[in-house]
């Protein structure tokens, strides 16, 4: 079994896998609110739509504690199929790599130290005008980027946004690139429908069609985007200057590939998207034919996580394709592996993850 | 000219400069306002009292785009003296040194980013009470030191805390630590009588006598410190127990040599201080003094920063005693020296200074 498939541009990925071998990287979690979470039937990232602002700040509680301290156990679906900040916090508890929550705008922050930039909650983006203060809150992140990357050898960046599937949507949808069928969802049954109209009203909102904001991609966020993504796509631009990132996520970092390729093309040499099988497998989505849309050099990795053999349902379920991806899970299992030169194994990852599990619902 | 005085333990420190020699550190700058710097008299850190707000705000915002944002110029002290970031960001500028501000509790926030513990700005601590939740943010701070001391060679960590000498004073005596005529002042007379009388009434408010929280400096902080405290020992104390770290100050961080100390001895081997020469030869506050009181093994490396031969009588005015030390100066000066294993020296600092203030001042 190979541990990272190599899923796009693999004359690439095999060039950079063994640059970024054995050495660790710094992982930025980015979070943010919107209020499009709350459209009943849009995110399983929450047992109900309005615990959703909870989520990001309980996922970066778990990460740094292995507690959540803002709810009780950890976030759920409302299937009780729990959050993939199990996965990272695994993968991360493994190879020491150190993780700082990034701020993109929030109504529950977490009980962690955290890095602000500014950036306000995201408002429901079916009204269109979604996102405060972009353009300054951009801009210090891309300043953060630069400066964190005079020391670390790399970066990856993830993210935890309730919702976000849908914001990426409409950015993507907002710059021309066609993403109707192609965003991926954490519910067993992508909404693509439900996402498609919120997107549509929201375009109208602001009095626009498709493609409309093909070359601001800025504009798109603040009409159609979450908050989440200028701090995302600033660190990441900031940081890809001068040395390689890691998108780590899924369909969520094919929209900030639009935005980054739309701002700055030059960068794009040292960006790339980890991820996992499960996003990689998803019939309902397709990441590899967005991207195609964007710049098709960029490289795509993807853990090869699999839970089939787990003792616990909650993982299972994974397999099922719930959930799939999130909280830079995908990214930060293959940062594991190289960080050890492959001395820690998905076999291990999984074990971890199982007692980290066992652990939780034992309690 | 040594670049680098050795001041205190010099068998540790002819250690511990080949260790650091051509490593880059982390530098976090923990920022912070008092109502204490509202007395009058109490602090240069500012054109007058009610502008000590602005201060660490407008310090972070010149080190990260050498500009201030908060204030029209930068800060001067009530006679003109410019700030010490002028010498901190040319050191860092010439050596790449990353940094991020980090909030111990502000009534004014930088416009830059920032890494966020939840603390609050402090009051008067002739009132007693002066810092909220400082076991709190105490315990995020050394989780976060922990996390970052997965990646870094070492750290150093500044301040920029307007009237921070006076709540240094006030642990100090607190935790029993004699340091009344020992504390050391931005002002060209050090107002030391000011300074004892403002501690003994925080004393009396909070029904304590010297000493009396000897054992105990989180709670001395709380009564009588300011909220830079608990952050900064605490990052202190979590990145120490992996890495070394480097105070970056004067007196303010015999303070904090203090804390550590009582809190956590085992990590002392880990800390060192890294001030300025103007520090070291102030007859009117004695830093070595309070340090040998708390562990005479801790290293103190002091730049030999000389302003006389400057074009500018702003920066001129620091050979007479005034400024002196603040926002990591000292220890940054040291560190970028390091970091380029002396191929930056302190005369192309004095360069650095130069040029970036005549830009400053002609603007």
């Amino acid at each position: 079994m190979t541990d990272i498939i190599e899923v796009n541009n693999i004359k690439k990925t095999q060039e950079v896998l063994p640059i970024l071998a054995g050495k660790k990287p710094f992982f930025l979690c980015v979070i943010a609110n919107t209020e499009t979470a709350k459209t009943p039937g849009i995110s399983a990232a929450g047992a109900n739509p309005e615990i959703t602002d909870y989520t990001p700040a309980a996922d970066m509680e778990y990460l740094y504690f292995e507690k959540c301290k803002s709810i009780e156990g950890v976030p759920i679906t409302p299937d009780g199929i729990p959050t993939p900040a199990l996965i990272t916090r695994a993968a991360l508890e493994l190879t020491s790599i150190p993780m700082v929550p990034a701020i993109g705008g929030l109504n529950i922050y977490p009980q962690t130290p955290y890095i602000e930039f500014g950036g306000k909650p995201g408002s429901d983006i079916s009204l269109g005008n979604a996102v405060k203060n972009v353009q300054e809150v951009f801009q210090l992140a891309q300043r953060f980027g630069t400066e964190i990357a005079k020391i670390f050898d790399y970066i990856v960046l993830g993210e935890s946004v309730a919702g976000g599937t849908t914001t990426a949507l409409g950015v993507l949808t907002a710059m021309g690139i066609k993403a109707d069928n192609k965003i991926s969802s954490s519910l067993p049954i992508n909404p693509v429908d439900l996402k498609k109209q919120i997107v549509g009203k929201g375009l109208k909102a602001c009095r626009s069609k498709p493609g409309d904001f093909k070359n601001d991609p800025l504009k798109a966020i603040e009409q159609l985007g979450d908050p989440m993504q200028p701090v995302l796509s600033g660190i990441a631009i900031g940081a890809a200057k001068h040395i390689p990132v890691m998108l780590a996520g899924g369909t969520q970092m094919a929209a900030i590939c639009g935005i980054i390729h739309a701002l700055n093309p030059n960068v794009m040499n040292n960006i790339m998207i980890g991820t996992t099988k499960w996003i990689i497998n998803d019939k309902s989505s397709d990441l590899k034919g967005i991207i195609n849309q964007i710049n098709p050099e960029i490289p795509i990795l993807a853990a090869n996580l699999d839970f089939s053999q787990s003792k616990y349902d909650g993982l299972k379920a994974y397999e099922k394709g719930i959930v799939k991806e999130g909280v830079g899970a995908g990214g930060i299992t293959i940062a594991s592996i190289l960080a050890s030169n492959g001395d820690i194994s998905i076999e291990k990852i999984h074990q971890k993850i199982e007692s980290n599990y066992s652990k939780l619902i034992n309690k």
